[in-house]
């Protein structure tokens, strides 16, 4: 007996690191809080029909397989935006979606046929690359302010190595920016492959690319409830794009990927979008409040169109590691990453404006001990 | 703009096809209730213990990402199994532990480094080795009582086909045969590749293969918490294997693979298993009297430690296609595979005393009107 070896892409794998996590049980300690402001939740509650649908379920709807394609939800999504129920996939989290594509479109251990990237970018991408067994090709942002090369050069070097996909963050993570309409047009044109716009945070932000979908059969857009819907607990994300691309990623999906709490809840969270829509107002306001108070006190921060921003060290600062430390001891997590292109900043998701105070409050006993 | 193409493997894919799944609203209807006897839940409804959990959960919960490695939950199963949490994989649904045992430990695109099976079987396997690219090596049980062939025997062909993975189902699906531990112990041994012993219906059956996962790291056991938890509902599975194995697979899971609502949910099941224990009892009682009922009727029953029974037509029956869609007819479901090895048989799930009565008082007015 010898224990049986995994693929070699698989043994030499290193998985992704989830932000840390104290749970909900630990966050709601009554007298010392965690300001959880380090992996980009909503600061403000789901609307209040997402639990009654949940607490509203009988037992009866556990017992029974759940609907395989989440008709419901995928009815409600295309009411949103004004799409047909064939333009939605609905997904286990964003990350499922992302997990399909590459599964769907990429071929394994060529050099070719791999996915495309601008750096930085959502640390996932390249694990599941590597656990399908596929190639990354990375093409660097600028390293200040994070601006993409123009459309035509990025294609070029996405097409040049013949990616089948690529993954576009827009807004852009961790910088928080948003390029236009016009750019992500083009380099749908020119790029040779699947064009998947990551819109995670794009509630956040003044304009989607729905329209492009309309139009075009080989955009995909990432879209998921963790953010805009303050649902990160129950793992929802959705596809949107021309409805042959949706079934052919339907054909790859577990059969039975959605729970039946997480259909209902999921439908009620966009069937009452409204309320959502006010927490994303209130995350605006916030976010305009923390950009300044930190640039007030040293940091250089970009305009951000996410429910996050990040800040920059300077010279007159403590360096970045140690500011999330000091933060860290006064019981305020925020996200740093440690790697080179990140290695002086810091990414501080918006909280509620009391969330908010105790940050910058924090970071003045730090800078002003 | 050209669309772009999928890999040759998933444009050549049959997706899976579920049972049919009337929704639990349907089901709930006060004056046509379906008996839905098709798919094996179980037909007793989970632990109040569960609702409770879920009903408890507040929307902070919701808000936040959850405990990504479902800790809780291992720690649940671990104890239930005399195991460590090491042991455990919390998946979702123990569909996602197929894929991700495929995904770690196959090939693609070889004609080696698949998948082995003995046929019939469950029919999301050769789906799930098409998606991911890799080969399937399916070695048939005898055509009327599905015995499989010899451990050494059965061994020796996956061996020569280079197996990577093979898939047992113990109790079996479709027929309810339950292999010895003697039986698989042997197959483990012969067999060059990690065994995968399929236990979705064990918890119906006299005896499980844990000894086996204590003695050997190339066995891996599937949990399902749909059948005899009666949360089909939840997707939630697990993984049982040397704790190597576990890591392996556990760096290929989706970073937050299960929502809190199925991890708080799955944990009180584990943790109330008395309730579900009672339940078994109760389907073992009356998969007695179905076969019973079934055998004075002239149908061919085998010997199941499951919750299903197959029963096969003989010719002073009607053919097993006209006796769903009679049942269907008078709204009662049962399943009926249509493939060759199948063609006259039907796969009926163990109900209440009520529904299986039901179920007979339909049969007896088709046999005779």
């Amino acid at each position: 007996m010898s224990a049986p070896r995994p693929r070699p892409n698989i043994a030499a794998l290193h998985a992704y690191t989830p932000g840390e996590q104290p749970t909900w049980a630990d966050t709601a300690h009554p007298t010392r809080p965690t300001v959880k402001l380090n992996t980009n939740e909503n600061p403000y509650p789901p609307a209040d029909a997402v639990l009654d649908a949940i607490r509203g379920l009988p037992a009866e709807a556990l017992r029974l397989y759940p609907p395989p394609a989440s008709d419901r939800f995928r009815r409600a999504a295309a009411d949103a935006h004004g799409l047909t129920p064939g333009h939605i996939l609905a997904t286990n989290g964003g990350d499922e979606l992302l997990r399909l594509l590459i599964t769907c479109f990429c071929d394994v251990g060529d050099a070719s046929g791999g996915i495309g990237t601008t750096d930085p970018t959502y640390s996932l991408y390249p694990v599941l690359a590597a656990t399908h067994g596929t190639t990354v090709t990375a093409v660097p942002r600028s390293p200040n302010d994070f601006t993409p090369p123009p459309p035509e050069q990025l294609a070029e070097a996405w097409n040049h190595a013949a990616c089948a996909l690529a993954f576009f963050v827009n807004p852009h993570a961790p910088s928080g920016r948003l390029e236009t309409l016009g750019y992500l047009e083009a380099l749908a044109e020119r790029f040779d492959g699947l064009l998947v716009i990551d819109e995670a945070y794009v509630d956040f932000a003044p304009r989607d690319a729905i329209d492009l979908v309309r139009r075009r059969d080989d955009v995909v857009l990432l879209r998921s409830l963790s953010k805009g819907y303050a649902l990160a607990g129950l793992r929802f994300g959705y596809g949107i794009a021309a409805p042959s691309i949706i079934a052919t990623l339907d054909k790859a999906r577990d059969s039975y990927n959605l729970d039946i709490l997480a259909q209902v809840a999921a439908t009620a969270a966009l069937t009452h979008r409204d309320h959502a829509k006010q927490s994303w107002q209130a995350v605006i306001e916030q976010r305009r409040f923390l950009t300044e108070q930190l640039r007030q006190r040293g940091f250089a921060v970009l305009d951000s169109y996410s429910n996050f921003v990040l800040a920059r060290t300077s010279a007159d600062l403590p360096d970045a590691e140690a500011i999330y430390l000091g933060l860290k001891q006064r019981d305020v997590l925020v996200r740093y990453f440690k790697t080179p292109d990140l290695i002086d900043r810091l990414r501080i998701t918006v909280g509620t404006p009391e969330q908010n105070q105790q940050l910058i409050a924090g970071l003045d006993e730090l800078l002003h001990p």
